[in-house]
Parts: structure tokens; sequence; C-alpha cells
């Protein structure tokens, strides 16, 4: 990968010294993610410049790699004339992911420059749910009659295969537009050309419907292996075609937003670096406020058991090796919980077993930790034995409960349909930290006391 | 997916009624992903019978579906025989995937019965390390001499490409093997027969070596949005593929690991209800007794600072707050920078604008908190202005601490060559405790004192 920065080097180099048609010939040939990459070490007032020594095609395409930002800088610069070219060359499913992003004025004008075509299908793909098998589809897909031989298949294949998003999937519609088959193109090629499409595609084919989540068909994909899936509406006419690509990008996303969201922050799809600090601040402060208080339960427990603290101050040391592991405890649980339900392996019809394994680990982890806290406080010496017992037990059952909380959070967030990673893994460490906080004062007033 | 357990109930009835001649017709005609879930269903005891409806094909395919327990079941109740066929029909990369997972003793006795030469290749995979492009690659690609015409490829293509894990990409090899370049069947589609494949190939093809780590090559794919990638050896010989439904897992698999490590949990490829009680317990132990014992820290900050904390007990129930608060704050950012450089968008050449970044967003977040929290404490009334002041004030303080060490941890980290995500998810709390500890009792000290 180190060679693309040699050549980027050079082509700075060739544009330094006004050498446009070399500079041309070579960008020409580079594949498009790397030129857009190529176009964020280009001088902004020479950018224009660049863009204009590419070919229509290699220009659309290199635009679609372009981070929303580069792509709105060009489009403002560019003529009218040039932003209908790109719009039209761009495939469906880049222009509206895209156009998705822009404030909707901007929209408008820029939709103006398409054809009327384009521009009634672009607007149907901008009404569809974000997250929604509509928006991520593409219309490029190869479309063949159920009464196709092969040969005639193949020679369409031929025709049109260029403009198409894949043609390794062909889907077979009957006169309706309705789908009913799927052949690969490798079944063609190893058929003979007279006979018909109908008798060797696969009829039981896969499909998901223009509303279906993004996150259950990327389970989809991952369950068959597929390399595209045909989206239908509601009359099960084919309308679209989801590949893989665009999967991954879906799988990353996804993973993305539940890391956040188990991390206290609103999701975001923008990347770190060119978010404003503002917007950053604004994502993450709401957490932080709703925690903070509802930590107030935290403090008007341990004010509620001053007579406690009071009478031993050497207590108040403890709490945060209690509050911590406790919290710890409880955020292993629910994170595997959390993300065995997201991949699918973990149902709520799991529930109990979930319960019953976490019980076990919890009583495990818990008599060792409790243990090794005994011996170790033991060691340090300075505090008297039974407020070491104290603490002690109230690590082991701190431990326990919080795995179990630590399942259940989850599963019961999901049970009412509340996204089980913001429910569960901010609010796990406030709620264990009030439970461990009652167990460690009751238990020091029966030792301490 | 619903039709699929109609389906289950309905073969379950005919096994019932041993009409295996129906149910071999019917089995025979789902896919593979499908029949591997309904083995799961299917009476132990009757798992073989079920297992021998399957023809040689959907055998071996429904096998590389399964999960490894089920995959080691059926593998013990079949003859040697049978084992060989499953074994010799399973494409190389799924072979080793299954063999992987078995003891040396159990991989020695079932590749005894596999031919020669695969035995050979299957010994290769086996040495490669796990994570590598060579463990996850498959040598059933297509491979096209330089010099041969489209006429020729598509001859080889058409008699050999049953055999392909994919013919969508092939792969242009010269006289010693060495990759020269890779052309799509799109193209040989739309070539004429007797053009050279070397003329219309693609020859600045991007490729991995066996020993390149999977989670750099997911990022390869993600890039280029490609569908599979050539690995060559360390002369540049084509040794095998990598096909982007494998990538779907490993970007699954990657993902998994690094939440696992942001929770303080070992990293496991076992899904959640199968590991043992035990085995799980021992993936949390080890972080919760680091952090427990790292707490130690903690505890000798308040001790440390009695004679503070015994003139005004009531700072005690400010300590939960404000440690959370911190922790809170400073996993958010961890979050972002973890993940913004494992998506390859935070580079460690980005650490200056990152560090202005994080501390404007401390500052922002620190201000909103502490004025809430300052109105919070004057509301639910009872704690003297002073002691409030040096909440809200520590609070402030250690939020933009937690900010500036949430984002360095992780960079640190890199720099030294470990996992960010191992090195400050699961630290980043003990060390703001710590932080936010010695912030409020100065400021204690100052104000209360």
């Amino acid at each position: 990968m180190e060679e693309s920065n040699v050549e980027f080097r050079e082509w700075l180099e060739l544009l330094d010294e006004c050498k446009y048609a070399q500079l041309k010939e070579e960008i020409n040939e580079e594949n498009a993610a790397n030129l857009a990459e190529f176009f964020e070490e280009v001088p902004e007032e020479k950018r224009l410049l660049v863009f204009r020594l590419l070919t229509k095609d290699n220009a659309a395409e290199t635009f679609s790699y372009m981070d929303s930002d580069m792509q709105e800088d060009i489009l403002n610069s560019v003529t009218d004339n040039e932003v209908q070219t790109i719009i039209n060359e761009l495939s469906v499913d880049d222009a509206v992911d895209f156009l998705g992003e822009l404030p909707a004025n901007v929209i408008t004008r820029i939709l103006k420059n398409v054809d009327e075509d384009r521009r009634k299908i672009i607007n149907r793909f901008l009404n569809y749910p974000e997250d929604s098998a509509g928006s991520i589809m593409t219309i490029e897909f190869m479309e063949l009659h159920w009464d196709y031989t092969v040969g005639k298949a193949m020679e369409l294949i031929r025709k049109t295969g260029i403009d198409k998003e894949t043609i390794y999937s062909c889907y077979v519609v009957d006169s309706r537009r309705k789908l009913v088959g799927m052949v690969s193109l490798r079944t063609l090629l190893l058929s003979k050309d007279d006979e018909n499409v109908s008798d060797i595609m696969e009829d039981d084919v896969i499909f998901v419907r223009t509303l279906d989540d993004q996150e259950d068909i990327a389970n989809i994909f991952k369950k068959y292996n597929l390399i595209a899936l045909p989206v239908v509406d509601n009359e099960q006419r084919l309308v679209g075609i989801i590949t893989v690509d665009d999967i991954v990008d879906v799988i990353e996303e996804e993973n993305t937003e539940d890391i956040e969201k188990m991390s206290a922050l609103l999701p975001s799809e923008d990347e770190y670096l060119k978010t404003s600090v503002f917007h950053l601040a604004k994502n993450r402060i709401v957490w932080l406020l709703v925690l903070m208080i509802s930590g107030t339960l935290s403090s008007a427990i341990i004010s509620g058991y001053d007579e406690v603290l009071s009478s031993s101050v050497l207590l108040a040391a403890f709490i945060p090796i209690l509050m911590d592991t406790g919290g710890n405890a409880g955020s292993q649980s629910s994170t595997l919980i959390i993300r065995g339900m997201a991949v699918g392996e973990i149902e709520l019809s799991d529930v109990l077993s979930v319960i019953w394994k976490e019980l076990r680990v919890g009583v495990i982890c818990g008599i060792i930790l409790s243990l090794v806290n005994f011996i170790r406080i033991l060691v340090l010496g300075g505090t008297p034995v039974m407020v070491n017992l104290t603490v002690s037990l109230s690590l082991c059952i701190t431990v326990i409960i919080s795995k179990s909380i630590g399942c259940l959070l989850p599963m019961a967030a999901r049970k009412l349909h509340f996204d089980p990673a913001i429910m569960a893994g901010p609010l796990i460490t406030t709620v264990v930290d009030s439970v461990s906080l009652v167990v460690f004062f009751n238990v020091a007033k029966m030792f301490v006391l």
C-alpha cells in the first residue's frame, strides 16, 4: 500500500510543473478508491483542475468514493452541466447516498439538472426510511424473463451487463415483473444455449422487502453467504438488489453504532476528525447528564447511611473498589448478552439458561474475587478484620447480583422493544452502583456497628 | 424466514412416520444453511440417519454450515469411508476451518482417510498462523495463463468453473505462476474470443501476502469494494484467494473481539450459549482481578486524605458521582479513538488535533455538567455551598482531564504496539478514578478545611 504514496508525490510534482497531459494519463489509470484519497492531498485551489482531467466515467466513480465534504466542495465549484454529468454517471445508490447527506434546498438545485426519469427514481429512493432495504439497494441489476432461453439471456447480459452493479446473480421475473427465481452467471455459463432459464433457475430464492431493516439483511447475508440479495415491493415485484459490498459497510456501521451506544454516546455516522467540537460535545453531554443526575441515587444512599460511615470513615476507602468491581462484572455480562443478541446467537427464549449460567459464573467470580480481596487487605494491614470481612462479603454478593442484572437488563430491554445497547450499556453502572452501596452498608451494619 | 420453521416441523413429522423417501427428496432441495439449522432440531439419535439421506454434495455443504460441536458429533458417528467423502467434498478453507477446531490426535485420525494431495494442502493450511491471510484463503480459484485468448479462457472456465469458489474474478499468472493481472468474468464476456487475456486484464492488481493480518485485509476489502482478493507467497506466486463472504465473518469476529476487550473480557470465539460456565468465568476473572487490585490505589488515596473526609463525612456522598462521571467521560473519548483507529479513520499522526479537540470538548462538557450539578445540589438542599462548590469545580476539572486521558491512552497503546482496545478500555476507569479522587480532595482542602 506504500506505493500509492510515492505515486501521489509524483503526481503532485507533475501538478506543480503544470504537466497536465502526463498527469491526466496517469491518474486515469488509477483505481477510484486511491484517486479519492489522492484528492485529499491536492491543494484545495487545484482540486477542480485535477478533477476535470478525469474522464467522465472515472470522474463519477472517484466522486462516489470521496467523503461528503469533498463531494460538496466539488459540486459547489463545477458548472451545472458538469453536475448533471456526474449525477447521471453515478449509480443510483451512490447518488442517493450522497444526496441524502445534503440539505433539502441543495438537493432540489442539483436534481433540477438531472434527467426526469432519473430524478423520479432518486426522489423515490430518498423517501425510503434510513437503514431500510430500499435506501441501500441499487436498481442497476440484471433482470431476465422467465421464458428466456440461456442463449437469449447471455446475449442480453453481453449487451446491457456493462451498466449493472453485478451480472453474477441474475434475477428472473414473470410477465408481471414478479420475482420468480434467481440464476447465477456460473449456471448460465455451464448450461446449453437452448435450455430455458426457468428450468435451470433456483426457484426457492431468498429475498427481502423494501422496508426491511438493514441489520436483519446483514444477518441474512452472513447466514447464507450471499453476494447479492433481491428486494421486492408489496406486490412481490422486483425493485432492486443489495450487493455484499454495501453490506460490509452496513455491518461496520451497525457495529460502530452499538459500540458507541454501549459507551454512553449518541451514535454518529460522521468521522471523528471531521466532526466539529460542538457536535462531539452534543453527542456526549446527553448521557453524561442523564448518568450524573441518576447518580443522585448513589449520593442519597451514602447520605442515608451516614451514621455507618461516621462510625468508621475507613469504610469510605472501599467504596470505589466495590462499585468499580460491580460495574465491571455487570458490564462484562451485559456486553456478552447484547453482542450475542446482535449477532443472533442469543434469543429471548434463552432467558432462563442465560440467568442460570450468569448466576453460576457470578458465584465463581464472586468467591475468587472476595478471597483475593480478603488476602490483599490482610497483607496491606491497618484494616480491622471486621471491616475486611464486610468488604469481602459485600464484594461477593455484589458480583453475583451485578452479573444477574447485567444479563437481565439487555434482555428486558429487547423484550420491551428498546435498544439493548442503549438501555443496558450506560445504565448498568448506575444500577449496579446503587445495589453495591446498599449491600455494602447493610453488611457493614451487621459486622461493624 | 418464518416459512422454514413450518418446513422443519413437516420434516420432523415425516421422520417420525418413517417416510424417508419423501424426506430425502424434500431436504435435498433445501439450501445448506437452513439444513444445518434443521439438524439442530433433529433428535440426536436420528441425526446420522437424516444426514445419510443427503446427497454427497449436499452432505458436505450442509456439514460446512454446522457449528463445530455438531460437526464433531457427525464425524464421530459415521464410517471412515464417509469421513473421507465429506472431507474430500468440502472446499479446502471449510475443511481447514473445521479441522482447526479439533484436537491434534483427532485431526491425524481424520487426515489418514484423506487423499494424499489434499492432506498435504490441508496440513500446509493448518500451519498458517491464525488470523493470517493463509488461514482464511481458499485454493479453489480460477487461474488463467497470461498468453491465453479470451476464447480459451472461457472454455477453461466452462470446464473447471464448477469446482471454483468464484469464477467472477479470474487471476492471470505468467509461466512461473507469478501473479501478473486480474480479469473479471464480466470483462471476458464483453470481449471478443480472439483477444488476448493479457491485453484486457487489469495489471495493477491489489494483492496480499500469506502472512498478512486478516484485520488489514478486511480494511482493503472495505476500501476498494472487492469481491475477492488474491494471495501471493514470498516469490509473488499466486497461492490462493480470499472471498468477501469470508471477510464478512472476519469483520464480525474482529468487532466482537474489540467489544469484548473494551468490556474487560478476554476475547473468545465461542458462542455464549455453548461456552461452559467455567470457561466464561475464566475469561472474566483475569480482568476483574487486575482491576480490583489496581483499585487499591483509589483506596490508598481516600485513606490518605482521611482528615479531609473526617472533617466532612458529607463529601463521601459525592465520590460515586464524581468517579462515574469521570469514568463515563473518559470512556466516551477512548471509545471514539479506539474505534476510529480500528476502522482506519484516525492515525497516530493525528494525535495533536485529537488532543486539541478533546480538550475543547472536555471544557464544554465540564462546564455544562458542573453548572447542572451545582443547581442540582442547590435544589436538593442540605449541602453547604462550599461543599457544593468543591464538588462542581472538581467535576469540571475531572471531566476535562478524563477526556484528555481518554484520547491519549489508546494512542499511546498503539504507539507502544499494545492493543488499544485492551489497554485503554478497562484501564481508563482505574486511571480516571485516581485522578478524580486526587482532584476532589485537593479542591476540598482549599474550600472546606
